[in-house]
């Protein structure tokens, strides 16, 4: 098993950083323009991402496993690539002074393959665009992601 | 163990990325301005960090355990934060059409700690440094990285 982590501290109060991991509308705002679903635990949210000409590069289905508010959403994978089928991913949130940690792990990849290192790359990139998205009102959601490689 | 890992494309040959990761100088360019020592196989390597204001925020000694011209630079931490001694670090590289892949790997982390997902959202940033370094000749190496959370 291999798990991808990462750290990112938000200015702003945690129920705000909540909203944007936990609803249709927050998630559209920073990791996909393309968002659809029950965004409800038991529900499952479809993310479609596409390339700036429109062709669609790939998608994704989370189960919504748990939802605590402000303090952590929790996914499981149920559809998308291959990689990520049972994946966990989870969203945990900790105000620290003026700035709200948010930790995301997204765990239990079969193994590490060089798509597992794509995507810890990427997972930063949200995670900026999560920052920007919370804190000055616009993220950059797919299409409009920051591209690292000729994957995305 | 604990491994961290990352992919980012470089529109660039490999010749020159890997000028970036093999010598002082290139590492200057993109992951902290401070950098001294003897950057040779057995060398070591000390890289500081500081805050804006100067004030020493950290430092690293990596042993140059390897070096694979064009392919692959390997690092062994032997000073440092705790739980990075005897971590070893990777860069590998690979051209793919007109981009160079860099596979960086942090591995053997002897357990994930908070640090750890600080440290790997940290190291996209500085790979994105890397990135803007080698193809438009500035990065924003420390201090002048960019700040992800509450650490750095």
């Amino acid at each position: 098993m291999f798990d991808i982590v990462h750290r990112i501290g938000i200015k702003a109060p945690a129920t705000q950083v909540y909203a944007a991991l936990a609803s249709l509308q927050g998630l559209a705002g920073w990791w996909t323009e393309e968002v659809q679903g029950n965004d409800q635990v038991g529900g499952r949210i479809e993310f479609t991402f596409r390339a700036l000409d429109g062709t669609v590069k790939g998608s994704a289905v989370m189960a919504v496993e748990a939802l605590d508010p402000s303090r952590q959403v929790a996914w499981r994978c149920v559809e998308g690539p291959a990689e990520w089928i049972d994946t966990r991913l989870t969203f945990t949130l900790a105000e620290h002074d003026d700035q709200t940690i948010v930790l995301l792990g997204h765990r239990q990849w079969r193994e590490e393959v060089e798509f597992t290192a794509h995507c810890s790359t990427k997972w930063a990139i949200f995670l900026l665009s999560l920052r920007d998205y919370v804190e000055k009102g616009t993220g950059r959601p797919s299409p409009n992601d920051v591209k690292i490689d000729d994957w995305n």
